[in-house]
Formats: C-alpha cells, sequence, structure tokens
C-alpha cells in the first residue's frame, strides 16, 4: 500500500511515471528556447509540436493549430473568456453560466461584474445536479454574449450536455460564444470536439497525471481571439513567454496516456467507485448520495453524512491516512458549504458532512476495501458528539452504540 | 566537451541538476495539492513557503509575503503593469518606459495605447547603451502612473541604475508606480529590494537555472495589486491556479544556487566573457563592440560584424555546434534589426551582424578557446561574399585573403 490512500484526484493527480520520464531530457541535455535559431532549439520546438498533435488527437481536434498551452486550467480560463468580454462590441455584456461552475470561472464574471459592467446569470441544477437546460437556453438575451458550462462538475462528477447546450445556443444566435471547462472531463470521458459549436474549451494537465503548472485551451477555428498574456510570438502569438518545454512535453504524454486508459476509468476504476460508494450507503445509516445525476465522470462520488462536520470527518480521515475532501480545493479552508450542493438543493442536514472521494487509475481495490471498513466507525464517533443525537440515534437503531 | 556550446544564457539556461533533484519527490510521492485538509497536503505547502523564503532572501526581501510565484517572467510583467493600469483612476494614463525594455513589456504598452487609451513615452539611451536618466524624468507628467525600466538588458547586458531613478521618480511624485523588469539581472548581479522606492520587480526562473515556466513577482508592502490570473486563492489571493509545487520548489533552488554563484558570475564567467571580447575584437578587424555600458552584467556580450549579416553568422555557428543569437529569443525569425542596438544609434554597418554571446557558470574556457578561434574563419568567409568588398577589404587589409 502507498503511504496514504489518495482519493482525492479531482484536487490534483501523481504525475504518471511515464510522463516524468519523458520530460527529464528537456531538463538535462535539450534545454535550448525553442524560439531560437540553431539545431538544439529545433529539437524542443519539435517536441512541443508533437505534444500539440498529441493534445489535438486527445480532444477529438484535427488541426493541432487550435490547440494553445498555458500555465494551468485557470489561465486557460481566463484568458478565454477575457478574450470574448474585450472582443464583444456590445455596450451590455450578458454572460450565462451555471451555479455549479468552479471557484476560477465563477471568479472572473465576479470580477467582471463588479469592475467592467458585465452582467452574469447562473443557470439552475436540478436535486440531482442536473443541468436545467431549458432554464439555461431561456436566460439568453439580446445582449448576450457566452454561454459558459463546465463539462463535468467537480465536486459531484455530474456531465453536463455541453455539445447539445452549444448547438442550441448556436440555433439562437450564432454570434454568442460557448466555453466549456472541460478541467474534470479530460481522462475520465472522451472528448470530441471537432464538428461542434464549442468555441473554447479548457483542461488542466494536473487533473489527468501531468505535472500541477500546464494547461491547454482549445480554440476553434475561425473564433477570434486576443491572448491574454501579452509580449512574444510565442503559441502562434496566442501566448507569450517563453514556452515550458518539460511540462508540455509532459501534458502531451500525460493525454495519450489518459486516452488509452479511457476504457479502465470507465470499467475498472468506475467498479471501485461504484464499490465504495454502496459500501458506504449499506454501512453506514446517516449517509446519502450527493452525486445524483444520471451521467457521470467514473472517478467521483459524493457523499452527504447527515448532521456531522465535514471537516471533522477529514481529519479522522487523515489519521487513518485517506486523503479525500470536502469541496473544491480551491475552496479549502473555507466554512461555507458548498456552493455546488447548495445549487442542487442538498439538504441542510447533509450540507455541512459531504465527502467527496475521487479515484484515479491508481486506486487499488485493497484501498477501498479499507475505506469501506474504516469510515462506518468515523461516522459511528462523529456521530456521537453530533448535536442532533435523537435524528442520529433514530438513524442507526441498534448500531449506535457498536 | 558538451554536444554544442551554449553561449545563448540570457535567452535561457540549463536546469542545474540540482535545482532537478530538488523537484523530484514533487512529482512522485508529495504530490499533494498545497490546499487541501490532510497531512501530505502540508508537505506540499510548507515546500512552496520555504521556496518563498528562499526567493524572498534573493531578492534581498524581509517579508516573504510580498513574494508572488507566477508561470513566467512575461506574466510577472503582465501582472505588475495591468495592476497598475487597472487601480488607477487617473483618466490619462501615462506610462514612462525606456526605448530598449524586453519585447514582453513593450507589447504591454503597445496594447494598452492601442486598446485602452493609455500613453506610452520611452526614455533614450545614449550610445553607450547608457540610460539617459535626467531624460527618463523630465518626461514625467502629472498624468503620469507607472515608470517602467528594465534592471539590465537582455541584448547589451547594462545596467541600469533602477534604485536611484525609482528614489527620483518617488521625489516628484510618490504616487507614481515604479515597475522593474529584473529578469536579465537575476543571478548576475546582487538584488537588494527593501529600503528601496521599486514597487514590483519581476524575474523568471529559467534565467538562472530553474526551469522554463516559472517566475516570481515582488510587490512592495503597502502597493496594491489586483491579481491578473483570477479564480482560487491561491498565493494570498495574488494568483489564482494549483500551484505548481515542483517548480516552485525549483525556482527557490535555483535562487540560492544562483546567490551562492555570484562570485563566480563576476570572476570566472566575467573573465571568460571579457576573454572571448577581447579575442574577437583582436582577431577580427570588423568587429565592434555594441556592450558599451560601463555598468554590464558580468555574462554578455553584443559585438556587431560590420557588413555581415547576423543570421548568416548564426547559421556558421550552428554549425560548429555553437548555440548565440542575434537578438532576443523572442523576436528571434524576425529580420528587423534590434530595437536596442538601433536605439543606442549603432551605425547601419552593424547593426544587422550583431550576435550576443552570454555565457554561465557552466560555460568552460576550452569552449570560449574554440569560438575564439573558429569565429574569425567564419567571418571572414561571410566578408568575401559580402556586397561591401571594397570597404570589408580596407578593414582586414592583408589577412582579407587569408
Amino acid at each position: 500500500m502507498e503511504k496514504f490512500i489518495y482519493l482525492d484526484n479531482n484536487a490534483t493527480t501523481k504525475t504518471d511515471e511515464k510522463v516524468l520520464e519523458a520530460m527529464l531530457p528537456y531538463f538535462k541535455e535539450d534545454y535550448a528556447n525553442p524560439s531560437s535559431m540553431y539545431n538544439p532549439a529545433y529539437v524542443t520546438s519539435r517536441a512541443i509540436d508533437n505534444a500539440r498533435s498529441q493534445i489535438a488527437d486527445f480532444l477529438g481536434v484535427e488541426n493541432k493549430k487550435n490547440i494553445v498551452f498555458t500555465s494551468c486550467g485557470t489561465e486557460s480560463a481566463n484568458s478565454a473568456i477575457m478574450s470574448v468580454f474585450n472582443k464583444s462590441q456590445n455596450p451590455t455584456k450578458h454572460i450565462i453560466t451555471t451555479a455549479v461552475e468552479h471557484p476560477c470561472v465563477m471568479a472572473v464574471y465576479e470580477h467582471l461584474e463588479k469592475h467592467h459592467g458585465a452582467k452574469a446569470t447562473y443557470a439552475r441544477v436540478n436535486e440531482n445536479g442536473e443541468l436545467d437546460v431549458e432554464n439555461l437556453l431561456s436566460k439568453i438575451t439580446p445582449d448576450t454574449i457566452l454561454v459558459s458550462i463546465m463539462h463535468a462538475n467537480n465536486e459531484t462528477g455530474a456531465i453536463y450536455p455541453v455539445y447539445d447546450i452549444a448547438k442550441e445556443v448556436k440555433k439562437i444566435n450564432k454570434n454568442i460564444k460557448v466555453f466549456v471547462d472541460g478541467v474534470q472531463a479530460a481522462g475520465k470521458i472522451p472528448i470530441e470536439l471537432d464538428n461542434t459549436d464549442i468555441d473554447f474549451y479548457s483542461i488542466s494537465g494536473h487533473k489527468f497525471h501531468a505535472p500541477k503548472g500546464i494547461g491547454a485551451l482549445y480554440i476553434k477555428e475561425g473564433t477570434l481571439f486576443d491572448p491574454y498574456i501579452l509580449g512574444g510570438h510565442q503559441e502562434n502569438l496566442k501566448r507569450a513567454g517563453t514556452e515550458n518545454v518539460p511540462y508540455i512535453v509532459g501534458i502531451g504524454e500525460a493525454s495519450m496516456l489518459a486516452k488509452e486508459a479511457l476504457t479502465i476509468e470507465n470499467t475498472k476504476v468506475k467498479d471501485l467507485r461504484d464499490k465504495l460508494e454502496k459500501g458506504i450507503l449499506a454501512k453506514i445509516p446517516n449517509a446519502k448520495l450527493n452525486s445524483k445525476s444520471k451521467s457521470r465522470v467514473p472517478n467521483t462520488t459524493n457523499i452527504g453524512f447527515e448532521y456531522i462536520e465535514g471537516e471533522l470527518i477529514l481529519l479522522y480521515l487523515n489519521d487513518l491516512n485517506i486523503c479525500a475532501s470536502s469541496g473544491s480545493a480551491c475552496t479549502s479552508g473555507s466554512l461555507d458549504p458548498s456552493h455546488v450542493l447548495r445549487a442542487q438543493k442538498t439538504p441542510f442536514t447533509c450540507l455541512h458532512g459531504s465527502i467527496r472521494f475521487s479515484l484515479s487509475r491508481y486506486t487499488t481495490e485493497e484501498e477501498i476495501d479499507y475505506v469501506i471498513e474504516k469510515l462506518p466507525g468515523v461516522i459511528n464517533k462523529l456521530s456521537k458528539i453530533s448535536p442532533f443525537q435523537n435524528e442520529l440515534k433514530e438513524l442507526w437503531g441498534d448500531k449506535f452504540n457498536e
């Protein structure tokens, strides 16, 4: 067993050994600046070229020129959104997004509303965490410049029908741009961007076993784009700054490994996730499933433990060397309940005690069995110190004092 | 001898082996997201903390909270400039910079002028490439919001008196912000930012043997700053995006190694640079020194070869496995003569045939001797096919047909 049981792969993943191996030469002998005018620079610029082809293939894109490397998923999202916003001539810039987006996307809309006169509208999800597409489309106005939806939700794993939404949006007004945050989908479900109506699609390497600090942005052919990081001529004038050759090679390699592993994700990883979920729900009377969307990525489950504090559960799990999360890592430390669970009207009884478990192809059955074995004891112990004794006694019945 | 002689360290550097070694655990076992709530995350957040102390120490800054990690020098510069621009309430935003800044800084001012109504003024340098400080200060108007100067020039190595300029600027108007692009100074000369009037100072790891794709920005205590990359709470709310832990550890380690090596830079490296420079000037009759500033970083020389095309020289050097540059790597591929050399009024005879050699602590005497031995032949050969036969024959005299 690893020194800890890592069930927080939606927060970040381990760098695959093959990814590290692929990167190493670019730290060592092949370190030339790809923009330079000598043979060693052709080695590094060819490596970037190759990685661009790999990412294009991974995203179902034929023309690799539609791929831009960035420093992370957040930069990819910032770049797409800011470009649409800055390029729009509309005096009232209306943006439609969802109530369950990742903080890195939400923060940009809050910023644009607060400082630049944008107007953001948030489409709702139902109690299963499924996006209300009719509701989203009904919010389109003549001032709408952007529709921004995540492909898969980081907290519940719910998959949103981004291809269909993009199609419907363009039917209503082809000038509206569509940005999809694909950070939690990449490596978990197949992605096919060619012949869709999606204008921008962002991914982050460290969610699929590349290192932290590398991302990519797909920009549809013909969709105008202004770079966000300004300076040199790199990335076909779409992202300035000397290219991070090792990580670009790394994300390329990681994308190929992730593509190969999609079957494993949707069989072995899914089976382990299902086993974990069923095991917890069967053994813990106050456990309720928050991940109820019919369409869901295979590695994620989100379970609410009624009348208990999530932070306390995490502390006890930490003592057992189990890594899980009570929400997005980007909001860790905040005691506010998850905006995603609130949006799907998760009952208040579960809201504060919700835990996300996110698996990867490295997760073993032994690890899952260990969690199923240990978690009931943790929840039982915490139930006994909860202020909601009557409710919990009723739920647990005879097992409460075991 | 290495497989090539790398004299283009102002374009990028080799990652130091110790830097790579320091990074490796963060790709392997220590991969947790530093924002997470379990023990492995404390390992990564402590590593960031340690690297921040190292960078603070490197820059002569006591409070490490004044250091923000970014994805590169370009992002650091973009962030500082955009923050000053966006925070200013002045309807006419006037920016003073120099005619010799790096393209990544120039591009931002061009963008702000073109799209956001800013007004940029460019301070001149003299024929030695020295900044005309009086000229710069005389350009300050009541609308000036920012003075932006590089610490050392990437092409000629000239050092500009940034501390004194910042002091003089603040004497005239303490509300004017001062941004210093320190990318080419870091690792070459000591930097001491505490108790100066500099508000922002940017550095890039890959110029001092950390990998490409990591930078830092110093923000003076009390200087207001709006983040450029928006999203999560990382970097004390100053730069969103999951932290690139391995590279942050890498730039920290590289900064300590660079600090230790400052003596070597200013003795061994400087001596080799001087040997190269003197050797070339002594042996090649149409060679002229472009790096004439009294104050200069120890690793850089820029030499013009009259009546010859720089791109051709680079091609021949490439055949000899010698890597050098005809300007900034960020403008490679462009046939326009260097804006830096034009600004210092380098005669047209030299302008197109100027080559920058930039050394590092890895440069050996053997390599320098090889260049001094081989370069005269290259220049002589190219002189014979230059359209300026009379001029070159006169310069070379008897040696022309050797």
